[in-house]
């Protein structure tokens, strides 16, 4: 029999947040998992995305229902570090609370996820069926790691996902999409005393940006849950001398879709309203430089039922079964499932918590979510 | 007697070349002229206009008229180094052309300015009035230099002024004045997925611009020689990541202002227009960076006359009498003087070549100047 101690899930948490898989390095949180995963005979494959970067995947039972249960490895930038009351890397306990970068988003998930793989397996508690452990690599910028695994093929027989993202009070069955475009606008440098002998890349490049703005933030179409698509210009950059005209001016959008209103068609919308420019004599070049769906699930399903009972049970709350703004994994892992495809992001943390300094867990909920998930599982799998 | 040799005339713009006096270190050029007045008992000052930057003022003869005698002492940047065919700081004859940074743009200008004070004083040639040699600091970057002078009142008492700038071709007695504004709207930071939770910054900011734009551009007020006011949005800059909404946006203009649509007018209309935005839940701030006013000169004076007929003498060309886009020292020099005062900016070389890679003058041009700038000034001085 296998029964991690509280003491061991406080040590194992503690090592992977000690990686700094600052956008890079997941490689080490794959390889610390695997090695876990091979002292109890659990077959794990490392699947490479890039030159350096890589997924994990790890399986234990046979046959249906296949259960998929999703992380990432990754965690987002500290910032200052001198801003942070402990070390972002030494996991520090006060007042019941874990912290560090990544012990909220999403290293506590995480965790949980493969400590519970290892006891089924151990204890030889799963009776029936499959859970698939999938850690991913780059989900807070761009989602390579998940791309690549649906490419390759790893959900086509999955039945179930959940991805571990801190919600212990939400049950996040749907979300936005989100899309990022690079605007590109050529002009001509020239000295601004005599402008006509150039061509300001700024004028045509804010025109068109506040015309996609108007355009898309006007558009009424509403999702029942997501409410309405959103677009924001977040980036622009032009000139560097206050007498030179410039010659390029670059700006970048982050557009969050809605199925009613999708990235292909938002796509679409940029390159015509460009050509239309590009025909008024402006040089607007549109990049695609990310492009995730929306995920849109009906919510209705055995797993979100059963969730919300162990929510109860363990956390002492009831869970509201939301739709949430903010992408996951399921972007690119849900790629061609149908509405009623059973998923939900569901895991220790807050929402709110993600990417903040001085982020933490509390570790009462780190402790429950083992349970939860377990009990998920086996709940699944009968 | 003193008569400098061509070989004198080529060491000392030489020498004067290769100081680098890149918006800085005008002072070297100012020691450098200084001790050559010196030699021939000129009496010159240096006067400080910061703690590391100064202009050099030198004077011969007494009583009137006052001729003023302009040059700037500072280039702009060479650029790329290694796009130049020889050495920027290291003056070299090609094909009759002598290259160099500030050749053109306008150390031969001010050399042949200096020299003839030298031989004019030396040869007891002028028998009547007063020439003020004005060397100025920081004239391709707002004017420091001049506006110091000014200021200390250097300009009081002086009946024509020429500035020696690159224009062998043309007689330049008004130009358009130059604004530099910084506008900086203020928004707050949040994730791209809720908005709502911030405010973007860019978004007013460039609704901002464009109104500015259409309201001076579209403006439809005109000088008969200068035509109409200029703007342009020459820098902007805002946001670092695509997935945050930016609290802060910064943009510079530059305004290319007209008697009949001054620098006073655009700066208020700039302030109203922000109060509007302001009003409507924004916080747009405008700078002032620099503001040079317009010059404009009735053209009709001796002093235009016979250096056109100078020009036809040295230079075998007819020189035209233009408005010009680019400022000058002027624009601080002849604040408070009336459209009647005569000036002009007539120099050895061309503005097509200022601030250019290669820049060069040609040699028989830079000694013609020498002969137009000396009888011109014994003309004046009659």
């Amino acid at each position: 029999m296998k029964h991690f101690t509280e003491e061991e899930k406080i040590k194992i948490l503690s090592d992977i947040i000690a990686i700094k898989s600052i956008n890079e390095n997941e490689i080490e949180v794959a390889n610390y998992l695997k090695k876990l995963f091979d002292q109890y005979g659990i077959e794990s494959k490392i699947i490479p995305v890039t030159d350096t970067r890589v997924n994990l995947v790890a399986e234990i039972g046979t046959g249906s229902p296949v259960i998929g249960v999703s992380g990432h490895m990754d965690v987002v930038s500290p910032g200052d570090e001198s801003e942070w009351t402990s070390d972002p890397f030494t996991l520090t306990e006060r007042d019941g609370k874990l912290y560090g970068r990544g012990t909220n988003d999403m290293k506590a998930g995480l965790v949980n996820l493969a400590l519970v793989m290892i006891e089924l397996k151990e204890n030889k508690e799963l009776k029936n069926g499959t859970v698939r452990f999938i850690a991913t690599t780059g989900e807070e910028v761009g989602g390579a790691g998940s791309q690549k695994l649906y490419e390759e093929g790893y959900m086509d027989d999955v039945d179930y996902l959940w991805v571990a993202e801190p919600s212990h009070d939400a049950l996040v069955y749907c979300h936005k999409g989100s899309l990022n475009l690079r605007i590109t606008s050529i002009g001509e440098a020239a000295h601004s005393s005599m402008p006509e002998q150039g061509y300001n890349a700024i004028n045509p490049l804010m025109k068109y940006l506040l015309e996609m703005d108007d355009k898309l933030n006007g558009d009424n179409r509403k999702n029942e849950v997501l409410d309405k698509l959103i677009i924001n210009t977040t980036i622009i950059n032009a000139g560097n001398q206050v007498n030179s005209i410039p010659e390029k001016a670059v700006a970048e959008i982050n557009v969050r879709t809605i199925p009613e209103f999708d990235n292909e068609e938002v796509i679409d919308l940029f390159n015509k309203t460009a050509d239309k420019y590009n025909e008024e004599g402006s040089d607007i070049d549109v990049e695609v430089t990310m492009s995730l769906p929306s995920v849109f699930t009906t919510g209705s399903s055995k797993m979100i039922n059963l969730a919300k009972e162990l929510g109860k049970k363990y956390l002492d709350l009831e869970p509201s079964v939301i739709g949430s703004p903010g992408v996951t994994d399921a972007s690119n892992l849900l790629r061609g499932k149908d509405d009623n495809f059973p998923f939900m992001a569901f895991g220790p943390g807050e929402t709110k918590m993600a990417h903040k300094t001085d982020e933490y867990v509390y570790k009462d909920y780190y402790f429950a979510f083992f349970d939860i998930y377990k009990e998920l599982i086996l709940g699944l799998s009968k």
